[in-house]
C-alpha cells in the first residue's frame, strides 16, 4: 500500500526547523526524541501500544518526489535551491526502538526511542505521532470492550461513522489485535489480513414486498452464512418469527441460519424474548448479534440484565473512541550531540506535568519471579542495564516519592524493542493474529486490578537514581 | 490523488446484498436512497455541508482491479464466478443529488439523494457516510470557532491528533472551507492548495546552548516570516524579552518580527502582559499567536477576560470534532422501481425518530423577500415543482404540527444540486476558496439567534402535506 505524498504528511515547521539547520550546518547534529503520553485514555489502567507497523511502512517509503520538492519551493521565497536538493536526497539513516504492537504501555514512558540527525528526526515527528495516537487509542479502547466480553465475538462495525478511511482500516486493524475477530470493512480486511464479517441491511428487507420474502431470498444466495436482521419493521411480532420459518426452509436443505441480528430497541429485552422464541423453535444453535451504539459501559448493563447476545458489533463508539477520542502522545527532545556525546536536554514548564524527563533512556518492566507478574515500569540512563541483574531494585512511588519499596527475586525485561539501526529495518513485522498472541501475553503480566474497566489500580512507572537526580539538576539549572 | 483498493471501502454486507441481488436477478432495480443526519452536533443550530469532493473523487476512480476481484473471490465460496465477472465491469451509471459544500443544513433533510441500481447504490453506501459523515462534522466544528473569532486568524494545527493521516488533510479542508486560514500540515496545503503556517517547536529551542541563540538563528534563516514560540523555559522572564531582542535585531536589518506564540500557561494573563512587553519596546506590529488546546468555549472565555491574542492554533479539539466526535449520518432505501415507477418504502422502528420519510424527494429553502433571510426548509415529493411558484405557502411547525404559519412574498431555492447525471459529472468543482465564499453567502440567510454556540434558536424543516400523508398513510399499513 503507497499513499501519494505521505513524505508531506508533516507540519510546516518542521521544513521550516530543517532549513534553519540546514542554513546553520547544524543540520547533521544528532538527537534523541522520545515519544511519550501523559494521560491514560479513558480512565483506564493501561494502554495498548499500536501503530508500528504504519510507522515502518511510512520510514520505508520516505523519500520527497519531485511534485512535492515542487511544492516546498514555493512554500518560502527563502529556501535555498542547495536545500531543496538536500531535501531530494532524503532518506532516513537513523535508530529507532519502540515497544511493539500488543504491548502493555503507561504513562511518561518513552514508548518510541528516535536516534537521528535533527534533519532526520524533525521531519517523522508529525507522521509518527498521528499514526501511534490514534492506532493506540483504538486498540486501548478495544481492549477494554474485550475485557467485558472475554467470550464473546466481537466485531468492528464503524467504517461509516470512522474520522475518514485511514481511520477505518487503521482501527479495525487495531481492534484486531487486541482480540477482536472480524471487521466489516473490506478493504481493511484485505490490506490486513482480517476476517470480514456481514449480514444484510434494512434496505434488504425494504425493498423486497414482505420481509419474509426478503430473508427467503437472502438464505437462498448465500445459505452457508446467513445471518438475518430482524428489525426493519417490528423485531418480536415480525422479524423473529420470519426468521424462524426461514430457518425451518434452510433446515429442509440441510442447513442451519446462522444467527439473527438486533439493531434497534432494548437489547436486554428483545435478547432474552428472541433467545425463548428460537430455543422453543428447537433453534437452540442460532446465535444472537447485537449492535447499536454499543461500548464497555453498555455491554455491562446489558449483561447484568441477563441479555442474551452472544456476538457485538460495535461501531461509532469503538472506531472514534468517541469518550476520549485523543491520545496526547508527544515526541520531545531529551538529548542532543555535543563533543560527541549526548548531552541531555529539558524542557520547562509553567503546568509540571508538561517538564520533560531528559537523557537517552531505556524503560524495563520489572516482573516478580515469584508471582509473575509485573512490579512496575523503571525507566533508567540507557547505560543502565538490568537484564540479568540481581542486586534488588528500590522502587519509589511515583506520586509519592518519599514511600519506597524493596524488589528481588525479579527479571527486568526491555520494553524499547530495535526496529531500525542505521536506518535499516531489523525487526520482522508480526501479523495481525501474532500481535493478538503477544497481546494476551502481555495483559497475563498483569493483575486484574490494573486491568478493571472502573477504577483501575494505579500501576507504576519509575524512575532510577540516576534519572531523577539528573531531571532534577537540570530543572535546578533552568530556575537559577 | 489516487488510493489503493478503495473500491473495497466498504462493508461486506453491500457486497453480500449485491451477490443475492444478483443471484436473483433483482440487481438492475432502480432505488432511490437518501443521506441525512437526524441530530446537530455540539448543540449547534446548523451543521455545513462537506464531503462532496470527496465522494466524486471516488466515485469516479470506482472500479475493482484484479487485486480486489481475487480477494473478493476467497470471501464467500457461494459467490458464482460470472457474479465477480459482474464486478469486473462495475461503474456507476446513477444519478446523484447534493447540498455542495458550504452549505448551511439541517436535521432529517436529504443532503444527498443517490438514484441508481440496487447494485450500483449499496457499494456506495459505506465510504459517501464515511466521507460525510467526518468532513461535515469538521466543517461545523470549525464554523462554531470561526462564529466565536470572525476577524481573528485561525490556522488547523491537529495533524498529530487527527485520526489517521485522511482525517488530518481533509479535516484541515474542511476548517478551510468555512474560513480557517491555514492549515500546518504541508500535504493537505499540496492537495487542496490550501496556505500552510508554521513556527518552530520547543526542541529548536532545546537544541541551542540558549533561547536568545535559537531565536536569533531562527530569524537569520527565515528573516521574512518569523514567529517565535516562547514558552520553552519560563515565558515572561525569558521567552518574551528574548523575542524581544531578536526583534531589535531584525529591525536593523529592515525585517520585523511577525509574531510570538503562546503554547502553555495562562493565555489570558501571558497575552496581556506580552502586548505590554511588546508595546513597551515599540513592537506594536508583533501579533500574539495561541495554541494549546483551544476550542469556541475557550476562545470565548479567553476573550471575555481580554486576552490579547490575534490569531488561534486549533488542534485536538477541532480535528477531532473532541466533544462530538461522530456526526450520524444514515443511507436509507427511500423508495423502489415497481413496474417501471418509484414507490416509496418505509422503515419502521421502536425508536420512533428513526422512522423514515419515504418516497423519492426534494428540500426547498424557503426565503423570504422582505427579510432576505430563510424561513424554513421545506420537503416535498420530487415532482411538487416550487420555483417560481407564488403560491402562500402553510409551514407547520415539525415538533408541534398542530401550529402552522403561513409564508408569503418568498423565493424556494433548491437545496439538491445535480451532480451526477447517468454515471456523468455535470458539476465543475469549486475551489475552496470559491466554497469559503458561498458559504459566507449562506450564512447571510440565517438570523445570529440561529447561528449563535449556546442555545441557538431551532431552524425548522417542514413536510409539505404530500410528504406528510405518504408517510402516514405507511406507518398506519405497517401497524395493521
Amino acid at each position: 500500500m503507497t499513499e501519494q505524498h505521505l513524505m508531506l504528511h508533516t507540519d510546516k515547521y518542521q521544513i521550516n526547523m530543517m532549513y534553519a539547520h540546514w542554513k546553520h550546518h547544524t543540520h547533521h547534529q544528532k538527537t534523541v526524541f522520545d515519544v511519550y503520553f501523559r494521560k491514560l485514555p479513558f480512565g483506564n489502567g493501561y494502554a495498548v501500544a499500536a501503530g508500528l507497523e504504519r510507522v515502518i511502512r511510512y520510514i520505508e517509503n520516505l523519500r520527497f518526489c519531485d511534485e512535492d520538492i515542487a511544492f516546498l519551493a514555493k512554500q518560502e521565497e527563502n529556501y535555498d535551491l542547495a536545500f531543496l536538493e538536500e531535501l531530494r536526497q532524503f532518506k532516513f539513516h537513523g535508530d529507532l526502538y519502540a515497544a511493539i504492537e500488543g504491548t502493555l504501555i503507561f504513562p511518561n514512558e518513552p514508548i518510541i526511542r528516535v536516534e537521528a540527525s535533527v534533519f532526520e528526526a524533525q521531519i517523522i515527528e508529525t507522521a509518527i505521532l498521528n499514526f501511534v495516537n490514534f492506532q493506540t487509542l483504538i486498540a486501548t479502547k478495544a481492549a477494554r470492550i474485550k475485557q467485558v466480553a472475554p467470550s464473546d465475538i466481537l466485531m468492528e462495525f464503524g467504517s461509516r461513522r470512522a474520522q475518514e478511511a485511514d481511520a477505518a482500516i487503521w482501527g479495525a486493524r487495531a481492534a484486531c489485535i487486541v482480540g477482536f475477530h472480524a471487521t466489516s470493512n473490506l478493504r481493511a480486511a484485505m490490506l490486513f489480513d482480517l476476517e470480514a464479517k456481514g449480514t444484510h441491511a434494512h434496505a434488504w428487507v425494504q425493498i423486497h414486498d414482505s420481509e419474509q420474502e426478503a430473508f427467503d431470498r437472502y438464505a437462498e444466495a448465500l445459505p452457508d452464512d446467513v445471518t438475518l436482521l430482524v428489525d426493519t419493521y417490528d423485531t418480536l411480532r415480525d422479524g423473529v418469527p420470519h426468521a424462524i420459518a426461514t430457518a425451518k426452509k434452510l433446515a429442509e436443505k440441510g442447513k442451519r441460519l446462522k444467527a439473527i441480528r438486533l439493531d434497534s430497541g432494548d437489547l436486554a429485552y428483545l435478547s432474552k424474548r428472541a433467545r425463548a422464541m428460537l430455543d422453543q423453535a428447537g433453534l437452540q444453535h442460532v446465535k444472537i448479534v447485537a449492535s447499536n451504539d454499543l461500548d464497555e459501559n453498555i455491554i455491562v448493563e446489558l449483561k447484568a440484565q441477563g441479555a442474551r447476545i452472544d456476538s457485538w458489533g460495535i461501531g461509532t463508539k469503538l472506531i472514534t473512541a468517541a469518550d476520549n477520542p485523543a491520545l496526547g502522545g508527544v515526541y520531545k527532545l531529551v538529548a542532543k550531540e555535543k563533543d560527541g556525546e549526548y548531552e541531555p536536554v529539558i524542557k520547562i514548564s509553567g503546568n509540571p506535568e508538561k517538564i520533560t524527563t531528559p537523557g537517552k533512556k531505556n524503560v524495563y518492566r520489572i516482573i516478580s519471579n515469584e508471582t509473575g507478574k509485573a512490579e512496575a515500569d523503571y525507566i533508567v540512563m540507557h547505560d543502565e542495564v538490568l537484564e540479568g541483574s540481581t542486586e534488588p531494585l528500590m522502587l519509589y512511588d511515583s506520586s509519592h516519592p518519599f514511600i519506597r519499596r524493596k524488589v528481588e527475586n525479579y527479571r527486568a525485561e526491555s520494553i524499547l524493542t530495535p526496529i531500525y539501526a542505521s536506518g535499516q529495518l531489523i525487526y520482522v513485522l508480526p501479523t495481525v493474529t501474532e500481535i493478538a498472541a503477544y497481546h494476551r501475553t502481555q495483559l497475563d503480566l498483569f493483575w486484574p486490578e490494573t486491568l478493571r474497566k472502573l477504577n483501575p489500580e494505579k500501576y507504576d512507572v519509575v524512575l532510577s537514581d540516576m534519572v531523577w537526580n539528573m531531571r532534577k539538576e537540570l530543572i535546578n539549572e533552568h530556575s537559577k
